[in-house]
């Protein structure tokens, strides 16, 4: 199936989706009021999902909206477990092309769920190429991270629960940002909410994009990130349209702030965060981003390498 | 003031108690499904409260209830940190009796919250005659940790919310048992759920008080155990009236299963727990408690001292 470039995604799409979840059923994610900074601020615990991240919501929306019984998808690793949860609830086949150095987590939770994964060098292979060998040979549809239009619907239900469960929208959501197909999923849910998206130094390829008015790409040399779920080369036009005087400015952090998150979010929520799903937090803490009276944090995933993570909170 | 020995905890007064959380406001702590042995379960998760435990529930409802404006209580960490949060709120003083070797991560934020710690040396000192000490020369009422009515009823609103949230009340309860406060208010709170309670091998002075119908001390020469927070000498006749015929014969946990615990509840919950907040985890994990299918169960707490919980996760 050739992808929809002309579906635009909506908040209709959005309630639709979020209705749609019932089916699984996927309970809402916990909201939990802490303090940063000192101002009461909200944050949305998408690392309690089943899958430890918040693409469980455009996998599953995407793949009921999936013409044919193949989805194939590109991922660093949540997306990747998200496409394989909801193909394995549906009945469908789920192929997933995935870097080499994915966390050895994301890569065994994915073929835990019943997904074939393909693996791809990075840098160096073009992974998108990889996919699109797979649909020419095997027929297929590309459930994209970030790019598709279910998906970013999908993926603001977390939005859409955040402003039920807050019973008003949020004035503002922090979100940490791959590709943007959350930050555009969170503005459709919350249009009067302001959008920071946050992601790595060196990987701000949406804030940048955001800021020049058109795409950028990563560089040849990108500098390296623990944020191992944030790192796109590319935003896609779709994102940038909807975003651009929408979103504010971009934020971008440090890896050094990333783990002070981590160690904050151990020892003041009890929770395990991953380092990407930690962006947005990290942000707040470090005063990068602004808090109002109804912030809501996204806090996007929590499949954080085992070893990796005890280096973090003891050191 | 005396302790008032006469009064007994009811399920009227968990009710109550549940309505004064609304006060702080407090709110319900999250109910997350997961699979275990095949079989869909709800794990309780009170490692998310403020304080990272569900003390803060009976010290609570015990404070509203105090006569007098000074707080005084015996704990190895999590109760310590309860009595310290309501009194805070509530604008009361509170003196915490503390042992030398609790957890300074519950050292740090008992102090933090703007109580006064008094240490002790485990084993060795009394550290009830610690605060009886104290008691004689400032004033103040001990909020005893599991052995007080209104605490007793104040932890059992766990198990109120727990049967909202499922929609009916829990088949079963596995909880983990230090003095039978939270197993005694469980029962209260859900007068026709099978109740078991887990505690340390070597430590489950309320498992061996109900097989033998009589209060159990702990050997002056006790095991050591990873669970800090389930370590009562004995429990009180209080306690064992109200689950003598209520709860199940009591299991007892490993350090191993423990630890085994933790690691799943970081991989598959992404959550922070500490041991003794693990121990039922435990018991449901090793096959050694029972499972219906609507079985809770109870994670107590997550106050986790950062350089183990590393160790036991890379472990």
């Amino acid at each position: 199936m050739i992808h929809d470039a002309t579906r635009k995604p909506t908040r209709e799409g959005v309630i639709a989706a979020l209705e749609s979840l019932g089916d699984i059923p996927l309970p809402p994610t916990p909201l939990l009021p802490t303090e940063i900074r000192g101002v009461l601020v909200h944050v949305k615990c998408e690392n309690l999902q089943p899958i430890g991240a918040f693409k469980i919501r455009g996998a599953w929306w995407r793949l009921n909206n999936l013409e044919g019984d193949h989805a194939v998808a590109v991922s660093s690793g949540n997306h990747a477990q998200g496409v394989a949860f909801a193909a394995k609830q549906l009945g469908l086949k789920a192929t997933i092309v995935m870097p080499r150095d994915a966390p050895r987590v994301k890569l065994d939770n994915t073929r835990a769920l019943g997904a074939e994964v393909v693996l791809y060098r990075r840098p160096g292979e073009d992974r998108d190429a990889v996919a699109a060998k797979i649909i020419e040979e095997q027929g297929g549809t590309l459930v994209h991270a970030f790019g598709d239009p279910w998906v970013m619907e999908g993926q603001g239900t977390a939005g859409l629960e955040a402003a039920h469960q807050l019973g008003r929208e949020p004035s503002r959501i922090i979100t940490c940002c791959g590709g943007g197909g959350l930050a555009v999923g969170l503005s459709l849910a919350c249009p009067s909410a302001a959008i920071n998206v946050v992601e790595p130094e060196g990987w701000d390829m949406v804030g940048q994009a955001l800021a020049r008015g058109e795409l950028v790409h990563a560089s040849d040399n990108p500098p390296k990130t623990i944020c191992d779920a944030l790192q796109p080369t590319v935003t896609k036009q779709l994102n940038l349209d909807l975003l651009a005087g929408r979103a504010e400015p971009g934020v971008t952090v440090t890896d050094e702030e990333v783990r002070n998150a981590q160690r904050w979010a151990y020892a003041n929520l009890r929770m395990v965060v991953e380092p990407g799903g930690a962006a947005a937090l990290a942000a707040a803490l470090a005063g990068k981003a602004p808090i109002d009276k109804d912030t809501v944090i996204m806090i996007t995933g929590g499949n954080a390498d085992p070893a990796r993570f005890a280096e973090t909170i003891a050191g």
